[in-house]
């Protein structure tokens, strides 16, 4: 049975000492001091361990199941759920007109990270009610804000969002769902929604579905796309529950992992809509919350790396098996541990770095997007939208790997589901593939955000990194020689591929195409090699000055170091395969594979 | 519902055009003529395709079952062992006075590589058969093989390996299981076996586990371990069953994936047992069918990235999702298909160059095995033994890699369970793990394999190279630049590691073995690289001599191409990362990870 810890004092020294939040300038920010932020982590932490984490493995091994249209989530939830719900985590970030308590984002991620790492099927009931309450937020009527966002942000009633049909995904202009218009101004929807995550539960007293759908005699294709709210139960004037809606759950998907989630097949048969924003602006209503979710789902990549690498690290110590080659580490015991093998601790290294690098980089992204949006900042707009399919793609696939690689420490045990590392991949793989694909995510990448503003956000990035590099280079030997040089030779890497898009894609947009991905990458190891430098400073200056607790600041140091080292080389290979160009992607007709 | 088509033009274009195994020396080559080589793989592909493939599915989805110590097989399980043993399968390579058609173990390893793709778990019942005859056949007396050969070779009765115990998985001197000597020169087996492979089962009258044990009174650790013989039922003088032995299944294993075949706990309680080659030689004996045994499960992740392969091949033609940038390439219909957009074909090149590499790689692997068992032949003897761990290693990882790219290609469609893609990832998971974790593979290949008989095998192996590339060079501009160039490179990175460790790792082992993990997939990416230019100058030969089917031949450049522009310079990355040495790798306390 694997455990838990809230990983609480790395998140305090990500947000005090790195990113230093209680003194940045950004509204709310204030309110951030170390005491508090330490008391909230803290207790969302036990909640995580004690509540949330033990019910992991039930959801895995029992699963939905769904009788005559109804689903019951695996035992133990519901209870959960109240007990979330009891202590107002759901509306953390939320306004507080709706009952939230508008904490900024950036403390509500660290949170999300600590439910997602205990239990990321339970944690998307939640999460995606946050994402349904964030779009009625940005778009709904006022009356639709009242009717509906009070009871979402405690999560009384919880929220879906219906977008993929069996036949497209990605391609959503290709939907067949209808939208009839009603003379009291209310549609009729009618069509079959796929893969919907949180489609139908017992946890909740409504469900309110925000379902994409074409209004009948608009545009063709991906501009005659609308959003409706679809309410399980109709909502009376006086905020009771009417009569059921014409929407219900057809089937509940048999999946690799996230079992304890309901993944449904939903039929809407001229079941009662309200337009939410502009009619034919649905995928623009979509996009409004789309950094948020993509970094959420980047979010959970690291989660499930951070817990796996827990419980690796916990059987890497335990277990006892073969001797230390430089010298037997625990001789009067029958074997050495499991740690004392190098390439044992090459694989904690790689996920101890990965996670701890991959929480600072998600806790700057999210505090650019509460700069955006709390202080209307268009630069870190622009950078968090550049940076978020990194954040989404590069950290999606990067903790799924470390997840493998926690799973190999324990071998034949790590298979065997006793042991609970086998779920911890198969619930990470669905990261990579949902709010978009992760070649997807390369595509907006290069297809679409390098050249945003005439290249002004990934001009802005390198700008950052140089200026970085400038003001910190010379004042510390060993600083310069294990972090600032790797991070400009990285950084060095990407722009030289980001100059072969330039040129090349200019003759052929297909050479930018074919190292997306790569591209992807590469741009995702130079944001940690970044913000590992930066946590390298932050850990000196605590050296520097006299820190009572100088372990935890040169085990940081030493995992950065990893990181350079170890990690960042990618780099060179990425760049190696980006400069090859399309040729060798391409050349085949698709008849000759 | 996917599916499964024997890729076996390939396997006869690797058999005949690079390995050119007919005109070899090696005894019993002479009769693998192109027309009964086709007809073998053949016959071997349609029973793959039309019995084992179906049973694929089903044996996911009913798993195993354990009543009252009967351990019953998914359906259709026992009908399909049978007509496998009907058609002669398992005896293919077994020698012809114990029933086997003593054909060469590289074609067996071709028609393994079918069974494994189309059924992996089902496969397994008579790979762990195999295995245990092959270990009678090199250790047992004339009465042991007479006893138990015919019936294994013929599958009749099938084997198992028993080695692992809960407490000891790769430090097997840690073993607690007992053997206890008797009057009659038999010995009473005590003791708990886990992870025992087809275990038991309903599908033969017999099962003859193979058991590592301490004799009482032994030498201490690895050195008092012996190799038993422990049959389900006793057999009596005249080959009939007898009494019931003290073996029986406590329990089976939930796992990850390969639930069709019952990993089973085995408890042995006094069971009757004999000894199989020398006391206390139970290790040497099991080591003598290591190469074998690994190859095959290198095999096993070419095998599944194979089928995975070919139905995301499948997916990305027939999914309409977007368009192609350049231009539509199928304007009459809603969409193109997935294959037009560059990332997509990315990954497909990815998996299609790995898995025609890896078949090269293994069957070039088979053939030195057959050489030096066949022929006496040393040099082969010691190559194989250097590459054993690579092919197990490389190929496993890299496999589950192209697993899971192939499921990435499905979008969520790959995340559920119907579509079969995540059953892959599932099976293809196992292969990293037994026989030896890649971890272990790894520390072999650098911590003993590299310094055998003085080095001489990996000199050897980069003499090959390069004389092979000296030998090839200035005779046509394309080769040189697409195939020696990029594999001398390669190699000239692979040397470099090889030298670090060398100086490096006089001072510190660990500076060696903190790089094992990063030689071993270097060493894979090389040893793909060089079989992917024996394949180049094989279709080079058949357009130069004016072939029947150029695109064939074309498209074997493209795709080795493409391996050695995007998939070889992933040799700088490991170079890297190696040349970093042990410090980042153990700089840590294990107390403060």
């Amino acid at each position: 049975m694997p455990s838990y810890t809230a990983p609480t004092k790395d998140m305090q020294f990500i947000l005090h000492e790195m990113l230093k939040v209680s003194q940045s300038d950004v509204p709310g920010y204030d309110e951030l001091e170390p005491e508090f932020t330490s008391a909230v982590l803290e207790e969302a932490g036990k909640i995580s361990s004690e509540v949330l984490h033990p019910l992991n493995v039930v959801g895995d091994t029992q699963g939905c199941t769904l009788e005559n249209g109804v689903v019951r989530t695996p035992e133990g939830f519901k209870a959960a759920f109240d007990q979330m719900r009891d202590g107002g985590w759901p509306g953390l970030d939320m306004p507080e007109e709706f009952g939230g308590q508008n904490m900024p984002y950036v403390l509500n991620t660290a949170v999300g990270e600590m439910f997602s790492s205990s239990n990321q099927a339970f944690t998307m009931y939640q999460g995606l009610t946050h994402g349904a309450a964030s779009a009625i937020l940005a778009h709904g009527s006022d009356q639709q804000k009242a009717t509906y966002l009070p009871k979402m942000v405690s999560c009384e009633w919880t929220g879906t969002m219906n977008l993929t049909e069996s036949h497209c995904g990605t391609d959503l202009g290709l939907m067949r769902t209808k939208a009839d218009p009603q003379d009291d101004g209310s549609y009729k929807i009618t069509g079959q929604k796929i893969f919907i995550s949180s489609g139908e539960h017992d946890m909740a007293d409504n469900i309110i579905h925000l379902v994409l759908a074409k209004i009948a005699g608009g545009p063709e294709g991906i501009k005659g796309v609308s959003l409706f709210i679809v309410p399980k139960f109709l909502v009376n004037e006086d905020g009771s529950l009417g009569a059921r809606n014409g929407v219900a759950c057809g089937n509940i998907e048999e999946k690799m992992g996230i079992h304890g989630n309901s993944t449904c097949v939903m039929n809407y048969d001229g079941a009662t809509g309200y337009l939410l924003g502009e009619e034919h602006k649905g995928m623009r209503a979509m996009f409004t919350m789309m950094n948020e979710a993509r970094l959420g789902v980047g979010m959970q990549g690291l989660a499930q790396a951070e817990i796996a690498y827990q419980n690796a690290l916990f059987y890497a110590k335990d277990r006892l098996q073969g001797r230390d080659v430089t010298g037997a580490k625990n001789p009067d015991g029958p074997a050495d541990p499991l740690i004392v093998h190098p390439d044992i601790r090459r694989s904690l290294m790689d996920q101890k770095s990965f996670a701890e690098g991959a929480r600072a980089f998600i806790l700057w992204g999210a505090s650019m997007i509460d700069s955006a949006h709390r202080k209307g900042d268009k630069d870190a707009d622009g950078l968090v939208s550049l940076l978020t399919p990194v954040i989404k793609g590069f950290l999606t696939d990067q903790g799924y790997d470390m997840t493998v690689q926690a799973q190999q420490v324990y071998g034949g045990h790590g298979y065997i589901e006793e042991w609970g590392m086998s779920q911890f991949t198969r619930d990470a793989r669905i990261a990579m593939i949902y709010e978009g694909a992760n070649g997807v995510q390369a595509l907006d990448l290069v297809g679409r955000k390098l050249a945003q503003d005439g290249g002004k956000h990934v001009m802005a990035f390198f700008e950052m990194v140089k200026s970085f590099a400038k003001e910190n280079a010379g004042k510390d030997e060993a600083f310069d020689r294990d972090f600032l040089e790797p991070l400009k030779s990285a950084s060095k890497d990407l722009q030289a591929a980001g100059m072969y898009f330039m040129q090349q894609g200019v003759k052929n947009p297909n050479n930018a195409l074919a190292g997306s991905y790569d591209f992807m990458h590469m741009f995702g190891h130079v944001c940690l090699g970044l913000v590992w430098a930066q946590m390298a400073l932050a850990a000196r200056a605590a050296l520097d000055a006299g820190t009572q607790d100088p372990t935890f600041y040169e085990t940081k140091l030493a995992t950065g170091r990893y990181y350079m080292a170890r990690r960042l080389p990618a780099t060179k290979m990425h760049l190696a395969r980006i400069e090859s160009g399309a040729d060798p992607v391409m050349t085949l007709d698709a008849a000759n594979f």
